[in-house]
């Protein structure tokens, strides 16, 4: 196992968390707060894997399966103390969200798609999962109306594709992109940045 | 770009002004309406193309990305007016509808479907894309529950099959099919014609 | 058409059912409410095969968007009448879904994929149907809150593991999975016995 391994599986895991805390808000049970969350880690992934018309990643070996389940163990012995953590969350998830993008990006890229499928590609693989988990607790999805979240995935995409176009190292690469995505939200959340809320538009 | 082109990235705007309204009516941000629209533009075909085992449509070429865009543009720019323009949106809709059924009709009966199917993924192409819409805004799909729009679908696919095995010609069979669904729409909104509710059925 | 057509049509039966019923509580049309059988009855197996990547089962007969006509017809010539046969329904679900995890669990093992994948897609084969129902009527899906559903599947997958790597016959294996299904949720419906709720952990 490498350092990539490890900051995937710690990505999986905090995404895992992220579903099991809303499911138990909701009242699921164990094995509903199980779903949310196994949906909510491996989702993005699944949909970009159906598009692009592969096997998904998460049936070729059983570690996010199993790496849900030790999120939901977590939680379920530790929690009231996970709550008081949610910084601590916020950091993996971040750098989750930025793993998770450049692992769609570069899937893309070899499956031969142009710059503008990829990106939206590293996107869905970092965000789609979150709107998953939020259709399952019957929310309105929450990146839609809040934080940098989805635009985070898009800076991201622009930064790797300019690296790209330099000719940058395969890691110099990777790494300004994760870099971009991590900064874009913190930045966001720290000073409160967020995209324009579009007005104007009540329904009849 | 010839006149079929221009129908199908008439109908693509139109599908997408939909969503980015109905988005916009649930405060969410401009990139959150941006993905609602291009969701209710691009997920029927999208489903479709899934289930058909090809690569989704719009992953071929950036148009509808484009377009979409353009949407977006429209309505922060124009809001207030393109409530008043709900009539011309019908029309374009509605032509749109008319189009994406009858394209996602032909590409099913290429594949070498059975009828059956064939009508199946037209009401699909044509109307799946509003019902993710409605889902993502958490809202219950309107076309269960008002407007003859999916059952329009199926009229212009029985339609398109009479043709075909009358041994039309391509062009009339598609202007017979795209004409019986967008004179249904018409028809139903006109006379406020529906499908009967299904009652008597309260769940204990 | 043998037995296990005959199960398998009652299954669907049984599904399609129960989404026009759930439909039809919210003033659905017909339409709508066929709809909502039909993906009900199909959700699971399309998901399946969409992972899998073969081509939906039900595109390839029509048997599944004829019996769910049926469906929809039953219940609007005997609405009231459905709601007394609630016990009938229960027990025709409840054999259904044994059936259809077991279909699943096959279709997944003759592709070639490792007991643990095999188990989750008998798991979704049976469940995801009625998730996505429940996403279409807009409530948060029933199973991640009550009864023992798509536990039970799982335990019919590891009953059917633990009898295929014992070498049971096909006929035996089968049997005890779909029974140890039928068994599990007839106990947990009788015995009031469910999954624990995930607590402790209200969101800020």
């Amino acid at each position: 196992m490498n350092f990539i391994n490890l900051i995937d599986y710690a990505g999986t895991f905090a995404f895992a968390i992220s579903g099991i805390r809303l499911a138990s808000a909701k009242q699921f049970d164990w094995f509903g707060a199980y779903v949310v969350g196994l949906v909510t880690a491996i989702g993005g992934g699944t949909i970009r894997d159906l598009l692009l018309n592969v096997t998904p990643f998460w049936m070729l070996q059983p570690s996010y399966v199993i790496i849900t389940g030790l999120a939901l163990l977590f939680v379920i012995l530790l929690g009231k103390f996970v709550i008081r953590l949610s910084n601590t969350f916020f950091i993996f998830d971040t750098i989750g969200l930025g793993l998770f993008v450049v692992v769609g990006i570069e899937k893309s890229l070899d499956a031969g798609f142009p710059f503008w499928v990829v990106i939206i590609m590293g996107m869905i693989t970092g965000s789609a999962g979150g709107v998953i988990r939020d259709i399952l607790i019957n929310e309105v999805p929450l990146i839609f109306r809040k934080d940098i979240y989805a635009l985070a995935c898009v800076i991201g995409g622009v930064v790797f594709y300019i690296c790209y176009k330099l000719e940058f190292s395969s890691i110099i690469t990777q790494l300004l992109s994760v870099g971009s995505i991590i900064l874009t939200r913190i930045l966001a959340v720290k000073y409160h940045i967020s995209v324009p809320v579009l007005k104007g538009n009540s329904e009849d």
